[in-house]
């Protein structure tokens, strides 16, 4: 039925390109803001495919289509997408560009939505089809939308004023930056048009995207400290007008494309991975000079003002009272048998909400059972849907919203009763082994985060074992789970790193991994943030990793004999500080729990 | 009397500047080939500057001269060159091109040797002047030639044959290879201008150049696995024209510009790094279509044979008992007072010569009594030459060239009396621990260098420590001690690593140091072998290290307290190890002197 459904969607979409003259269209997951989480009315992909991965593209030709996914979805998308209609595709392996030169026949005619790519992408595939007599071009139209019969609508949810007490920093002074920036590099003006970019500058958010919380916006940001703010006049109330202030004048999102074009002579700042490369073909078309350049809100944005970096530290600490609760509802309820991935998602979500300030989930829970744990970034639903078997191990990835502040954790716990067995207890304590070296960390200023990634894995390594996704990942402030620049991660490779310098203010996340395909997944991850460090007789700058993140990790799974007298230290210490924080906000059983499960070892 | 004379040294080039119309000149440390060590004819930088370090370059203006050197370097180019005439500069943070920015005058001719410089090189200045308008020169003759009154002629030294059963591969098998390579990347030429990538593609070696048994070269190999070797013709023996067969013609070496401008139609591969300016240059000229590629015997070389491999085991055994006789002749002669810097290399340089093998030091011994040896690339001459006081520390990085390998090691040793201090001891003790965790370290196969880096600075930064030096660098086979592409260094600055992929039979040093400057050094340096390591129950292919550097390490500055028990089993066979190797090749005092120094911790 499933399957059956795609086929004639994907027939429906060659039937379309045929009238729209083309001969191939490339689907990526993707909006006009180039986000990682996306609305309802842009899930094209997941429509056409029924791939539910958060990264993936397809490219269909009128005989022939294909899927790409990274070696996190290698699992997922055999059991999402029907191989007969989707060959499978391994990004970086084979890139768009080295596929369309294998299979797009001579003289075709590729169509992409100008919207929903970056530049260098149409440079890059606009180049390897020219070499085959071949040609990539924009659409008018997403063809898809023309097939799409019950397309959901573009959310209409009003942008709402983020508090100076929780940013911690006016607009005005964010823009006054900007605008600093923008004198020195002697430009005009920058395009903001990421949606965490436009949220953060002018202190709003929205609710149009799943699980993270931003108006679907465009500022424009001038050198003279003013700012145009581009958004569906329905989303605009009168305090959000008082907010922004006589600097920033708001416009009808759909004036956006010609005011770019109106910014002739301007020497205009454009993200070559946020700004789709529509917006540098209305800016030129217009007659403005492009000058690609880092979306300069990002540093600023990642490092974390000491406002947001209290209201981190709160929010940490609800959300490990709720993960406490969870943790202990699973160790009554799972081992009798009778619970499943999707009650264990409803039992978490209602112990979150029990803070009275949760605003959404910072993503979908990743509940994973047995087997569905070796999928780094499993989705539960309906049909997925596994029960937690008494005698597994469970994992639990799972974060939150609120307005002082973003989490994500992930507990891997040992579900009773019986004993996990000697291989599990070694894995679970090698890839403990690598989140203590991360997080008692100490590096010198000028460090990034791809030189630290080794202490991650190192442990795994000594027995052969590795994980293929990255170990941490920048985290928003009420704002993206995932949030660049930095990270933790290999120097090269499908989820590599960046050379961003680790900057004190910046958060990651610190979650080393272990995957046995097929049988159970480990994962261990906190927050950090990278904090001064203070070192007597140091020569120069030293950074280290403030813990963020407070909840018990399970016991049961370590196998002590592995951990050195330092590591076990850090256990317990960190369980001390755990039941400190979390101890005044359980009582009952749950309490008792909690009391246990922070015993030193 | 030195600065006088470089003074007037520098008049008189520019005095020559002024009759070759030029308002500037460009002096690296360079030759034809763009080596790392150079012969005297081509060490203009040292004759103008003084400067004796092995990295760094000059512009010398009409009115103003500046030398750069990089980290290494910051404390030595203060004692050999005088401020007055050339103003330091730090690269990376000040690069050949901004210097000339914002120095040079509006439509200057700044004149470069273009046999001297890469092309890139000269891509990026000739941008940054154009854009003052003002203009890179390729001169017809060198300047400093013109004024270098005493310069040295290039050496006259015949060339000889590497034997197979050293090399472990013929060079017609070698050739082989690279006419494959080149049928499948559509060329019809590579040129090979690098002197060990001559000597290792021809199975020839020399004595043109410092420290390395090359000689002065060029090949061009060709599809068809025919060469042209172009070379002085008082280098070729009989025997030498006999080795190389009939597939590889030999020509004289002034015809190699002539026979580049004859490619005409031809595709060539010229390596960036390697090929100097010239060549593209004189290709270009000629008709030749240029490809830029790596030079393909780079990673073929790198990657040692089995005979290469047990050789080098064989060198190095030789050399530690060398090493060892020498220690012991140390620790007996330096606590009396008496022995400097020098009488140490002499000392150490005899006990290499009892091998009756030993062709040449692979560099110039690195002997370095207290403050010196905070100095990392310190080389010592008559006026240098400090006393090895007793109560003190003293470093000592040294090699030898033999035929079967060549060597590089590192010892720190207390000078008694007395006894180091808990500094002294601590930080030798973090060195320490960073070397082992390289020498102990497993890793997937696809790591490259600078993702291990880290564990070798780790217990510094943990002290607020670091030092401003890569840890690891390729070793040649009896051809140059510093060899690319793989390094174990940090992913960005002055000391960077490459992105190369380590595969086993590579070499590489593991020499993390300390340096407090005007006070002591530390490094201890081994060599180590990429070997592949069997896991049980591995998933997919893991790397490690064998070691190959055999000699004591000095455990009266060991700190016992900060080892843990893996860190003290492995110098325990570590030195089990050296004693078994070595003590057959020692007898007398010097052979109880290391079953002392061999005792387990």
């Amino acid at each position: 039925m499933l399957m059956q459904t795609h086929e004639s969607r994907l027939a429906a979409l060659r039937e379309q390109l045929k009238k729209q003259g083309l001969d191939g269209f490339v689907v990526p997951i993707s909006d006009e803001h180039m986000s990682e989480y996306i609305g309802a009315y842009a899930q094209r992909l997941a429509w056409l495919t029924g791939f539910g991965g958060s990264a993936g593209s397809a490219i269909v030709l009128l005989d022939r289509a294909a899927i790409f996914v990274d070696g996190r979805y290698t699992i997922q998308v055999r059991d999402q997408v029907d191989e007969r209609l989707f060959s499978y595709q391994n990004v970086p392996a084979t890139s768009h560009a080295k596929w369309l030169a294998d299979n797009a026949p001579e003289g075709a005619r590729i169509g992409y939505d100008a919207w929903l790519h970056s530049r260098g992408w149409v440079d890059g595939v606009g180049q390897a089809l020219a070499q085959k007599g071949a040609e990539l071009v924009a659409v008018a139209a997403n063809p898809i939308d023309a097939v799409w019969a019950d397309r959901p609508a573009a959310s209409g949810a009003p942008a709402v004023i983020h508090a100076d007490d929780h940013a911690g920093r006016s607009s005005a002074d964010k823009r006054a930056e900007l605008a600093d920036w923008l004198r020195r590099e002697r430009l005009d003006t920058a395009v903001i048009s990421a949606l965490d970019s436009v949220a953060w500058l002018l202190n709003i958010r929205g609710a149009d995207v799943e699980r993270t919380p931003v108006a679907l916006s465009y500022v424009l940001a001038h050198a003279d400290g003013t700012a145009e703010l581009f958004i569906a006049p329905e989303k605009v109330t009168p305090e959000l007008v008082q907010h922004l202030g006589n600097a920033v004048t708001v416009r009808p999102r759909d004036g956006f494309e010609a005011a770019l074009a109106g910014l002739s002579g301007r020497r205009v700042a454009v993200d070559p991975d946020y700004g789709v490369a529509a917006i540098s073909a209305a800016l030129e078309a217009g007659g403005a000079k492009v000058v690609v350049t880092r979306d300069p809100t990002i540093v600023p944005r990642a490092i974390k003002n000491p406002v947001e970096q209290a209201g981190h530290r709160a929010a940490q600490a609800r959300d490990g009272a709720a993960i406490a609760k969870f943790l202990h509802w699973l160790s009554v309820e799972a081992p009798r048998g009778g619970e499943t991935e999707l009650s264990a998602v409803a039992a978490l979500r209602a112990f979150r909400e029990e803070t009275g300030v949760l605003k959404d989930q910072s993503f979908d829970t990743i509940s994973a059972a047995g087997p569905h744990a070796a999928i780094p970034h499993y989705r539960v639903d309906e049909e997925s849907n596994l029960p937690i078997r008494p005698g597994s191990v469970f994992l639990c990835d799972s974060g939150a919203q609120y307005l002082d502040g973003t989490t994500d954790i992930t507990r891997t716990v040992w579900i009773g009763p019986g004993e996990p067995t000697a291989e599990h207890k070694d894995r679970f304590t090698r890839v403990l082994k690598g989140h203590i070296a991360i997080v008692r960390a100490v590096f010198p200023q000028g460090t990034n985060g791809s030189q630290l990634d080794a202490f991650a894995r190192q442990y795994l390594w000594q027995a052969g074992l590795d994980y293929a996704h990255g170990t941490g990942h920048g985290v928003g402030s009420y704002l993206s789970v995932h949030e660049g620049p930095q990270r933790i991660a290999k120097a090269t490779g499908g989820q590599a790193g960046t050379l961003q310098e680790l900057f004190a203010g910046m958060i990651l996340s610190n979650e080393p991994g272990y995957y046995k395909a097929g049988d159970y997944g480990i994962r261990i991850e906190n927050l950090v943030l990278v904090e001064p460090r203070e070192i007597a007789g140091a020569d120069g700058d030293y950074l280290g990793f403030e813990n963020l993140t407070w909840a018990p990790i399970d016991a049961t799974l370590v196998e002590c004999s592995l951990l050195t007298p330092d590591e076990i230290a850090w256990w317990n210490d960190y369980h001390a500080r755990t039941r400190e924080l979390l101890a005044p906000q359980l009582e009952g059983e749950a309490l008792a729990w909690l009391e246990r499960a922070c015993a030193p070892l």
